[in-house]
């Protein structure tokens, strides 16, 4: 496979740790740890409905509204800004994986440029990357924001790919989520999975080019 | 509000309780019975990705993927036949919720013309309407799987409203899902929001036109 030019990078999970903000959604949902995975599900669910009716949203915003839904479901009493506080900031507070700002720093040497590209609005991005100390690894920072469309969507790649100034064959998409895969292969870019916990390829799409532990393995195999 | 001639139901959850469905996902996912609802979102968030990328699979198959990706991340083995067993034949094989039956035939004779919609096949549909006992309520049976999309792509409604010869402003969706009652809005239909157990409208859309505990109570406020 011909080494990439650029790598792209999702965000959540795959640069940053969700400890902190779990926590909060936990504590949110009167300490049931186990809505957790289900409160980001939903998330991520109508994060695609928002993008099937052209009802764009901040991120945080759709994380606040399925955090009320996962709670009302649930019998949980839970307030919009009690829903607000455990979600908007929280979602800056998180810490980078042990390897990430070394291994980015690694790839930067190898001479690949380094762009994150995030469902998360551009100025939750700067923020929070800034409070990882890890802003400063990257080239470019990219959320969908403009676009108006979340991930999967090729339209969020292909404004991301021409932005940078990259085509698809010489950029590869960096991501712990499957449906992020799928969307960077449908977009033509090549592609790493990095295998976080609990994280899982979608099985009924080609598995990505590359499935890595983290980001020190997949400097050492992309270099 | 125009009181509609056509009323398009979705099924799973709006008609038939997913119950026994849950305790053969649930044994596949060694007894973690908390796991059921986020297989079903994950479900639900795939079906938009394959959407999204155009990568249309029978929901059924993408439940089966969706299984296998939270038993994964949960360190529960589980081969692919095993959750073949726990999700295809299981989704054939509920029972509606009690009042449903008595329900739609007093909807019709009331004279609505009543369509159900759905994202299951339509072999699939046909099979667990007919198990249900409630395949001869309806006017016409109708699957997503033409369109190749699933609820809530606009194309799913539209197509609907344009095999049956409806107008929009003539057509409601009922169902038990935020989603669906977003995309219904989406695509100009009226609208009725089944308050099932767990069930949530999404709080960034408006309210559908009805909410109600059952079907019942749509027969009385609707006529």
């Amino acid at each position: 496979m011909k080494k990439p030019s650029t790598l792209f990078f999702d965000v959540n999970e795959t640069l940053l740790d969700l400890g902190f903000l779990k926590e909060k959604i936990t504590s949110a949902l009167d300490d049931r740890g186990e809505l957790v995975s289900l409160w980001f599900s939903t998330l991520l669910h109508y994060s695609l409905v928002a993008n099937t009716i052209e009802a764009y949203k901040d991120f945080g915003e759709i994380g606040v509204a399925a955090l009320q839904m996962v709670a009302a479901g649930n019998d949980i009493t839970l307030k919009k800004q009690q829903a607000e506080a455990a979600v908007i900031i929280p979602f800056k507070k998180l810490q980078p994986y042990s390897e990430v700002r070394t291994s980015l720093l690694v790839l930067r040497e190898q001479g690949f440029r380094l762009v994150a590209l995030t469902n998360s609005s551009q100025k939750g991005l700067e923020e929070k990357l800034e409070f990882a100390g890890i802003a400063d690894c990257f080239d470019t920072l990219l959320s969908c924001e403009p676009v108006q469309k979340f991930k999967p969507a090729p339209e969020v790649y292909n404004w991301a790919m021409t932005t940078i100034g990259v085509l698809p064959e010489n950029a590869m998409m960096i991501a712990a989520h499957g449906w992020d895969i799928a969307g960077a292969q449908n977009a033509g870019m090549q592609t790493a999975f990095i295998n976080r916990p609990g994280k899982e390829q979608y099985p009924l799409v080609p598995e990505a080019d590359y499935v890595v532990d983290d980001l020190s393995q997949l400097a050492s195999v992309i270099k």
